[in-house]
């Protein structure tokens, strides 16, 4: 053992000596059981530093190693630079959409009071991260970003009845990795919803225009938005016959059709939710409809389905909607589509769910056996390459869960929602096929500042002040004297477009060289060379920066 | 009970009962515990949704509130629009300043295994959260930036042995309310960290002429930056006579003069940590120094210290350093302070603090008691309006610490690092205070459109649409017939600079107006009328952008 080693022994001996000397006072004390462990913990902590050190663990003075599992908790992962660069591009082309349309952005704790979470998600409760109980209030990770922005907006409602919102954030689910693969436990959501009373399908269209825009600017290829009405879905389960109890099941069967084929979403329906088999099949006939605004001309001929009050609302409101959606030149992208249920329960009007070309979900074959389908989000953005790219639809009383309700069981505030929630996952795994890695270019530098001869290092860092008080993006060779290979090596290893070059000569003589180092035009190997003073403009110029 | 509440509660008492059981089942299976557990939580949360619509809690039968406790985690907050736009500006001026100097960008998971954070807080290892045991590994949550980086390198060190990264993320601390006022328990960290095996001071003057950038344009107000050199602390630490095993508790001591008087200070050296007085008061006379450069030329002439190996070593630093710095033209910025000595351990040469003139604590009187200053940070961030604005240092060994060692002892892999942390809460606090919340604009909306007379719904989603298309920034009002004045108060509201003012006479004639909302000119009060086909140029003209 070295004498540094001895000597942090040594304090550590101490430091245990007197943390457990405050424990004992502690216990004495009859001090808080968290503040007690919270001690504890501490002088647990410093033993085990100490085994570390003495090469031995506390308990059974073997040898131990001194090395750390080195990985990331399972589900989770780093994110490199290139990760981060195509991230970021993401997330800016999404924020710039958002933004165009008026949105502001809030942020809420990664975490939550238990409570606020609990009866939010049904049966995916369990999937839920807690934090430890180290005394005070019982804590959970979010699950998701609706359920924090309903309860930001039951707290601060009365100020927010009109409002435009984006949140994207890290959000947490604690999934059994045998249950499905590839799955994180921590993975981004980025949600824009609009809250407040307004006219009917006013927002609800400038939501389906927005993600329309933000798919086409992400480029990720041809998207289509599949949309469908809760109230036509459930004009159809009633005059179908659907008991009014099964009617949320019955739309978490037929949720599944894009996945499955009729016969096992019938089978479904039939032999685990009890549904008559006629009733089933006239479901059938149903949602096997799709199109455009002409689907609904078919569904107005049918007069028993016209008859039905949730149908003829939920009718009123996709004809407005198409006729906005007509002024917003969006028509084209969407698909009419009655067999789309969204699993979630709390929608209450229109649904939507953007499908892309690479993102379609190949269908199981006939017969295979259900798998099961999470009913807690909007969109199951943890799967990443399979599913749909982007989904949501219209909620209008879950505020009011949380606002707490008055005498007559009327809520204290109720606000209408509607949101989007965009995959980002999945456009980000899109985007990265696209493009090797070392072909993402994840600094921004712009100019690297190169020495010919003596290393001439001040001189470097000179150059690269003058850069740097101008605004250009500008890094050099951390060397006193680096070679030039390697010099060009690291200027081509970050594809930093310019080099400026200085050497003795040069320098005496007011001048500096040029090189576009994109360029492989021989004749322009070694760069042009001009006169110091105008540097900063020369490369202005050509990065078309003012 | 309605119709609705009842089919809910015949719902939750099939899905409680199939829920139960599964609980069975796999009980009967002999499951794993975790499983079972999930499954059981399950099963509860449905009781408890099922107790809250029966008006009883499960246990009692007694009748309970169905309203939320409607709160953020205690030491957590939500930031609205207005405290996002301007956490936004900072965090997109210090980016900016980042980038221009090569900076990329990571993310790391905010849960770490617990294992590679325990050991490295000392006594502050109580301040961790943890996660839940819901089986598998045991994680918590991440309690500053620096030690995830570092399992990074140590993970991937290979490819990044040069690098400069930033990372701005919230970090946890679950401090005792009652130690500390104003303490949160999420907050902001931003750091940024050059790692790499580099010529001396290059990188170190980099992050220091960084921090000056940022701070600058930040526009927070004059600052300085306290410098000092750790090698040069423990060369007057050893000549003034302190035992090794001494030092870092010494150093300790003096990290808290920037808060307490002398006279403290040293009492806690003699008191409480044995050191000799006569001793302490040796020290007393070198932490009093303070200057610039010619403090290297004062403590030259001391040649018990400069036969120190130690102090000769971080005065060659400092004087590369300062040559550096001179470069850069940041020295008149830096402060040489031989009383500073930053209270992490890790810290290896260099160490410095900004503050600024708003964020300097008020010196506490001679003779209060010393207070608990933490040790676990090289910035405090936790606590708003007190203390330092930023602050690093160089640490080279800490890589080193996760990468496992060799046969001899050697760490297979050690990375030298020199890093800042930005005090982001604190620079917020000190931006928020300068200007009214009303007066801050979250969003960036260009342009409202308005309608006079009849409504016109479709006309101005028509011009929204235009305007989206042309990629300006546009809002209206989502109802059929708003007033005028509803419609101007709305733009006044959201501080919109321009709006298109449409009139069914105007539009049969191809014409719209123009208005810009922050001209009180009366002559200008209706705007300019236009020809419709030129409102693209016009708007974007006026808002100078091409």
């Amino acid at each position: 053992m070295s004498d540094t080693q001895q000597q942090k022994k040594l304090e550590l001996t101490q430091s245990i000596e007197s943390q457990g000397q405050k424990v004992r006072q502690l216990k004495a004390e009859k001090a808080e059981k968290s503040v007690i462990d919270a001690e504890v913990a501490a002088l647990l902590d410093l033993k085990k530093q100490l085994a570390v050190l003495e090469g031995t663990d506390g308990k059974s003075g073997k040898a131990t190693k001194t090395s750390f599992t080195l990985k990331t908790p399972k589900g989770t992962k780093d994110y490199n630079d290139k990760d981060m660069a195509i991230r970021e591009k993401v997330f800016s082309t999404i924020t710039q959409v958002f933004k165009k349309h008026g949105a502001v952005t809030i942020d809420t704790p990664v975490f939550e009071l238990k409570e606020i979470l609990s009866g939010k998600y049904g049966e995916d409760s369990k999937l839920i991260y807690d934090l430890a109980d180290q005394g005070g209030e019982e804590c959970s990770l979010r699950y998701d970003l609706t359920v924090p922005f309903a309860r930001f907006l039951a707290m601060n409602g009365k100020e927010y009845q009109n409002f435009k919102r984006y949140h994207i954030a890290k959000v947490y689910r604690r999934d059994q990795p045998a249950m499905t693969k590839g799955r994180m436990r921590e993975f981004y959501q980025c949600d824009f919803d609009i809250a407040g009373v307004y006219d009917p399908m006013i927002p609800d269209a400038e939501i389906l225009r927005i993600l329309c825009e933000a798919l086409t600017n992400l480029d990720i290829g041809k998207f289509t938005v599949k949309i469908n009405h809760r109230k036509i879905l459930d004009g159809i389960f009633e005059v179908c016959g659907v008991p009014e109890q099964s009617i949320r099941p019955i739309s978490s069967a037929v949720d599944k059709l894009d996945k499955l084929p009729w016969a096992d979403v019938k089978k479904e329906m039939v032999e685990e939710k009890g549904l008559a088999p006629e009733c089933a099949d006239r479901i059938g006939e149903y949602v096997k409809l799709k199109g455009s605004r002409e689907l609904l001309d078919t569904l107005k001929k049918d007069e028993t389905l016209m008859k039905n009050a949730n149908a003829a609302a939920g009718m009123k409101d996709m004809e407005l909607l198409f006729d906005y959606l007509d002024v917003f030149e969006v028509t084209e992208k969407m698909s009419f589509d009655l067999s789309l249920a969204r699993g979630l329960d709390y929608y209450t009007g229109i649904i939507y769910e953007a499908v892309t070309e690479k993102s379609a979900p190949p269908k199981l074959a006939e017969g295979v056996v259900s798998k099961k389908k999470t009913n807690s989000d909007e969109l199951d953005e943890s799967t990443v390459g399979v599913g749909s790219i982007a989904a949501g639809g219209r909620y209008d009383n879950l505020v009011g869960m949380f606002s707490g309700v008055n005498k007559k069981g009327v809520p204290n505030l109720q606000i209408p929602c509607v949101g989007v929630s965009l995959g980002v996952e999945r456009i980000f795994s899109i985007l990265m096929s696209k493009q090797k890695s070392e072909e993402i270019k994840s600094n921004e530098t712009q100019v690297f500042v190169i020495a010919v001869g003596d290393g001439l290092l001040k001189e470097r860092m000179q150059v690269a002040k003058e850069l740097w008080d101008a605004g250009i993006k500008a890094s050099y060779m951390f060397k006193n004297k680096p070679k030039l290979d390697k010099q060009f090596a690291a200027c081509d290893k970050d594809m930093i477009p310019f080099a400026v070059i200085i050497g003795k000569d040069e320098l005496d003589k007011g001048q500096v060289r040029i090189k576009d180092m994109r360029s492989k035009d021989e004749t322009q190997g070694g760069g042009v060379t001009i006169q110091r003073a105008d540097m900063i403009q020369e490369l202005k110029s050509r990065l078309s920066i003012s």
